[in-house]
């Protein structure tokens, strides 16, 4: 049986070339007792993977060049030797860029069935990327009635759940974007307060003007120039979630942060948090977010790029901002269509 | 009745000049219905100062060129007209570079007598520098018992506390200081479980050696290299108590701070904090503070310099690490020794 796979084969310097990831079709071994085969349907196609791929060992350990890379999938269970997991299961697990996977069934869940979401929302808003929104606004920031918050990369995968979770609780939200057209569904579909396109927009002057009180909680998804804005404006005793940093993703040198003299004299609270972290706690997420849902008050987006071979192409769409919601790409059918 | 006072004439460009503070002799105007007259004893040399000299509003208002030079001061009561205060009494207020001040008496504390600690104590352990200590680590970083607590400018008056009260809750305590006098002072005096002088060892090689299991809390007093060299040694889950930032004071220009992906993979807490804010539990660290003092357990380290006229070279020692404990001007007679 045969497993196409991609193969992180160089490092890549700045942003992702061609060649970096290389596509193989390689031999899939056999079953062994205690393993699962699992089939990946969907592939998650994330900001980290960048930071995965440089071969610096961070919350997760070093990728190795010749690993398969890296990523978040959801899959059914072909085959099972291990007690745990029968076939026919859907699961999520780290699956990696290829369309089969054999596990001990280490680190995998098995995902319910037949609770009216499709399944690849379970890749988005009921799974990472919505617990990230979940937990990085709500545990870390813990946002009040009346207060302001402003959320980078707002009509990404994570900041546009942010964002309705901070309308839910009552705060005054507005989002940075980076087109016309992104802003514009987080003002009309998802009703936050406003938005601002920092590429046309004085982000300055525009955060000065939609945000007259202040800030008082900063979602952080980029870093850099945007970080350096948002900062001045803050409110003593004010929160920062810090979720990402994508604008330095791409970088070959560190690229210093902001001065931290805004931090001490306005009191503020910066926390840096990963999802994984959270786990234990996802029934939480689940419960709030499925019922938001359901109540039409989460909505979502998922960019759904058919084909493995696409996926190297596809992940270069995050850093030109070119996807439209939650990237994932579909490896092999979905059979609870 | 004359009053001799220092006035921000220029706002300082980097280093403090000659010039940049200029000593007058003004007369001091009649005590109005409501006001007392504060003879100054001692006058507080605080880092903070230069960043009150910047023209800059921060967490108080900025400070215009022609204004007498802000300060805190403990003084004597010596004419009142407002019954709150009594001829005599001790009191401790924003009273300013300069020997006596008329005050309507908003901002002015009274400080008890005969408590059996010295009166120049009030102006560093018993009081700002030790409240600084006391809630920056103890609210700000919550310390358990075994982690590892590094504190930079740590024989200054701030860190020396700071790293007392780390021994007291079971931490073990790692200073870095400018000299090894100071490094022997930590060590030897204070009983801290190391110290390094940045001057002269490799502060990345040293950190390494000495925490050997990582850095659980850094209390921060300084910034810049330092700070670069402390974050990539913090543990999962690290606190950042962030004090102040002295090797950027005298910069002309914004320093950036490090990159933030440490605090984010590390999921570091990063809080700011002035101590202003914790006045109205000041009671708790006295009753702390106290305690520890009699019982041997925080020793401290005063470096009084007599004479207003000297306010303006003796506050240069502090940039240059030349100070031996917590900087005072003796403006007068203490009239409780």
């Amino acid at each position: 049986m045969k497993n196409k796979q991609w193969i992180l084969s160089k490092f890549p310097k700045g942003e992702i070339q061609d060649g970096d990831l290389t596509f193989h079709e390689n031999e899939l071994g056999d079953l062994k007792d205690n393993e699962i085969l699992v089939r990946n349907i969907y592939l998650s196609i994330d900001p980290a993977n960048r930071g995965w791929m440089s071969g610096q060992a961070s919350y997760v350990d070093a990728m190795k060049t010749g690993d398969i890379m890296r990523g978040g999938t959801i899959g059914i269970v072909e085959e099972s030797k291990n007690e745990k997991f029968s076939k026919g299961e859907i699961v999520n697990c780290m699956g990696g860029w290829q369309e089969y996977l054999i596990s001990d069934g280490k680190g995998v869940r098995v995902i319910p069935q037949n609770t009216g979401f499709p399944l690849d929302s379970f890749m988005s808003v009921l799974g990472m990327t919505g617990m990230t929104a979940y937990f990085g606004l709500l545990d870390v920031t813990d946002p009040q009635e009346g207060e302001t918050l402003v959320v980078s990369a707002a009509a990404g995968a994570v900041g546009s759940i942010v964002c309705q979770i901070g309308k839910i609780k009552g705060c005054k939200v507005i989002g940075i974007a980076g087109s016309d057209e992104k802003c514009n569904w987080l003002k009309n579909d998802l009703q936050i307060d406003g938005a601002i396109n920092y590429k046309k927009e004085n982000l300055r002057n525009k955060l000065k003007e939609l945000c007259p009180k202040g800030i008082d909680i900063y979602f952080e998804n980029v870093g850099g120039q945007i970080t350096e804005a948002v900062l001045p404006r803050m409110n003593i005793k004010g929160r920062i979630s810090l979720c990402g940093l994508i604008s330095g993703y791409n970088s070959e040198s560190v690229v210093p942060g902001p001065a931290w003299g805004n931090l001490l004299i306005r009191r503020i609270k910066l926390q840096g948090f990963i999802v994984f972290d959270y786990f234990p706690r996802a029934m939480e997420a689940f419960g709030d977010m499925s019922t938001w849902i359901r109540e039409g008050k989460i909505k979502y987006k998922n960019d759904i790029v058919h084909g493995l071979e696409n996926a190297d192409t596809s992940i270069k769409k995050l850093f030109s901002g070119e996807n439209n919601g939650k990237l994932m790409i579909q490896v092999s059918k979905d059979p609870t269509v």
